[in-house]
C-alpha cells in the first residue's frame, strides 16, 4: 500500500466528503461527515472526527478543503478571489487554519457581461479539476456548465476562470415543485419522465426568447384542462427551466459556445438532463465526473501548496 | 332607503366579499367571509351565515358569486369556457344552484400566442366590470394587464375577453423572498424600498431580452459582496420580477400596447408598482380598481340573467 500523503476535503452545505490520497493523488480510504450546515459551529471538531483514525495510522497530514466550509455558515471566512483566477492564485489566497496544516479554497467573485456581480464556492476547484483531467481546456477559451442548485455558466480562458454567470434552475425548480400551485401535490415525488422533460424542451424550441415567467403557467392550465397527467408535471417543470436556462445561455455565451462544445461538469443526473437540453438546441457537450473534479482539483490546490512550502504539519 | 334586489359575491382563495346591491348595483351593505379555501366543503353554510341577516329583511334575493368557489375547492366547479368570452356567453354559462337562486361565474380558458393553453377564474369578471366602467373598453382591441400572484396579461376584443397569458410573479415573488437564499432571512418582513424597485427596473431596461433566470442571483451576489443591504433585497427582487414580467409581455403584446394604453386592474399597491414598469418601458397606464371591477362584473352578469329570466328565487 502507498503512504498517505494528504487529505482532500469537498465540503459542502449539506455534505463532507473526506478522501484519504497519497502522494500522487490516488485515493487511498473516504470518509462521509456532516455538511457545513450541519455542523455549523462544530467544524474543526467534526474534521478532527473524520479524520483521527487516518492521522494515527499515517501521522499529521496536511489537509485541503473546498465548499461552504470557507463561507458564511463555515469554519472561517475564505475571501471571494476577483476573476480571473488560476491554480495559483487560488492556492495563494487559501486561508491558512492551525498554521497552514489545513488551508480552504476561496471562492471567486466576479462582474459578467451583464454587469451584475457573480460569485461561487467550490465551483472554482471543480473548475480546476476539470482543467487538470482535460488539458484541452488548459488553452484558448471555453464554456463550461455546472448544473445544480445554482448552475454556473463559465468561461474559462487560457486555464483560468474568467467570467461566469449563476442560473439558480436547480433552486427554483425546487421551489416550484414543493411549494406551487403550479406543479401540484406530491408531483415532485413521482418518477421523472423523459417525454414530459423532452415535450417542454420542444416547447422552449419553438420559441426561444419567451420569458420564464411566461411558460410557467402552462404547467398548471395543462393539468387543469386535462392535456397532462399530473405525474408529469414535475418532468415538464424541469424541461422548461433546463431549457429556458440553456436557451438564454446559448445567446448570453454564443461566441464561446459556437466555437466548440460545451463541457458539463456535475453529477450525473443533472449533467444528462442539461446534455439533452444542449444537444437540443444543437451543441455538443462533454461530461467530466463532478466528484472526480472536486478530487482533482483539490489536488491541483495541494500540488501548488507543496511545491511553495506553503503547507506545514506541526503534528 | 332604496329596496335591496340581489346579492354579489367575490369569492377567492382567501377571501369572500359580499355586496349587498339595490337594482341600480349600488351597494346596501357589505360583509366579508372566509375565502373557498378555508371554507371547503361548507361554501353554502358559509354563504347563508353571510347573507341570512340580508334575507330577513329583505325578503330571499339572487345570489351571482365569481372567483375560486367555482374551482375544484369550490362549492360547484363551474367549467372553463374556452374564449372568446362576452358577458353574454358568461352569464348564459353560469353554473345554477338552487334552481337558479344562486349562480356562480365559469372561468374561462383560451389557447394564447405562444400556442399554451391558459386559463383564468375571477378575473373574468374583474374585465367585465373593467369593461362596464370605462366604456372605451367596449370597442376595438385593448391590452389590459391585472397585477397579482398569477398575474394576467389579456387582450380585449370589441367587448370579448380574447386570449390571455399568465405570469405567476406573485407567486414566485413570494416563493424566493420566503423559502429562498437569494433574498435572505427576513429580508421579506421589510418595509417596500422605491429606490431599490427602481434599480432593478433599470437593470432589466438596460438587457431586456435576458432571461429572469439569469438575473435573479445577482440579488443574492450584491448582498453577500456588500452592494446591497439585506433591507433592499426584497424591492431589487421584486424590481426583477416586475420588471422581467412587463419587458417580455411588451415583446409579446408589442402591436396591442404600442395602439394605446396598457388598462391596470388591481389592487392599489400591485397596480402601482406595474404602472411604474410599465411607465419605465415607455407605456401609458390607465387605472381601474380592481374591487370596483368585480362587483361591476357581477353587476353585469346579474343584468344580463335577470334580462334573460335567468334568476328565480324560490324562497
Amino acid at each position: 500500500m502507498t503512504r498517505a500523503a494528504w487529505i482532500a476535503g469537498d465540503w459542502g452545505t449539506s455534505r463532507l466528503r473526506l478522501y484519504l490520497c497519497d502522494a500522487a493523488n490516488k485515493v487511498l480510504d473516504t470518509r462521509q461527515g456532516r455538511g457545513a450546515a450541519a455542523a455549523r459551529g462544530e467544524h474543526e471538531r467534526e474534521l478532527d472526527a473524520g479524520i483521527a483514525g487516518w492521522q494515527q495510522d499515517a501521522g499529521p497530514l496536511p489537509v485541503v478543503l473546498c465548499g461552504m466550509v470557507g463561507s458564511t455558515i463555515g469554519w472561517v471566512q475564505a475571501p471571494y478571489l476577483p476573476a480571473p483566477a488560476d491554480p495559483q492564485r487560488l492556492a495563494a489566497a487559501s486561508v491558512a487554519l492551525r498554521a497552514g496544516a489545513v488551508r480552504i479554497v476561496p471562492g471567486v467573485s466576479c462582474r459578467n457581461r451583464l454587469g451584475a456581480p457573480d460569485v461561487m464556492r467550490g465551483e472554482e476547484t471543480q473548475i480546476l479539476g476539470a482543467m487538470s483531467l482535460e488539458p484541452a481546456l488548459q488553452r484558448g477559451a471555453h464554456l463550461l456548465c455546472l448544473p445544480g442548485t445554482h448552475t454556473k455558466w463559465v468561461v474559462i480562458d487560457d486555464g483560468a476562470i474568467g467570467e461566469f454567470l449563476t442560473a439558480p434552475a436547480g433552486e427554483i425548480f425546487d421551489l416550484l415543485s414543493r411549494h406551487s400551485v403550479m406543479v401540484g401535490d406530491a408531483a415532485g415525488e413521482r418518477a421523472p419522465d423523459e417525454s414530459a422533460f423532452q415535450s417542454a424542451l420542444a416547447r422552449v424550441r419553438e420559441l426561444p426568447q419567451v420569458e420564464l415567467l411566461h411558460r410557467v403557467f402552462e404547467v398548471r392550465s395543462r393539468r387543469l384542462l386535462g392535456e397532462m397527467p399530473e405525474a408529469h408535471a414535475a418532468s415538464y417543470m424541469s424541461g422548461l427551466l433546463v431549457g429556458s436556462d440553456v436557451a438564454g445561455a446559448a445567446r448570453l455565451f454564443a461566441q464561446e459556445a459556437a466555437a466548440g462544445k460545451v463541457f458539463l461538469v456535475g453529477a450525473p443526473e443533472l449533467v444528462r438532463a442539461y446534455a439533452t437540453a444542449l444537444g437540443a438546441f444543437g451543441f455538443g457537450t462533454q461530461v467530466i465526473d463532478g466528484a472526480a473534479a472536486s478530487l482533482a482539483g483539490l489536488g491541483a490546490i495541494h500540488g501548488f501548496l507543496q511545491r511553495e512550502g506553503m503547507q506545514r504539519v506541526t503534528g
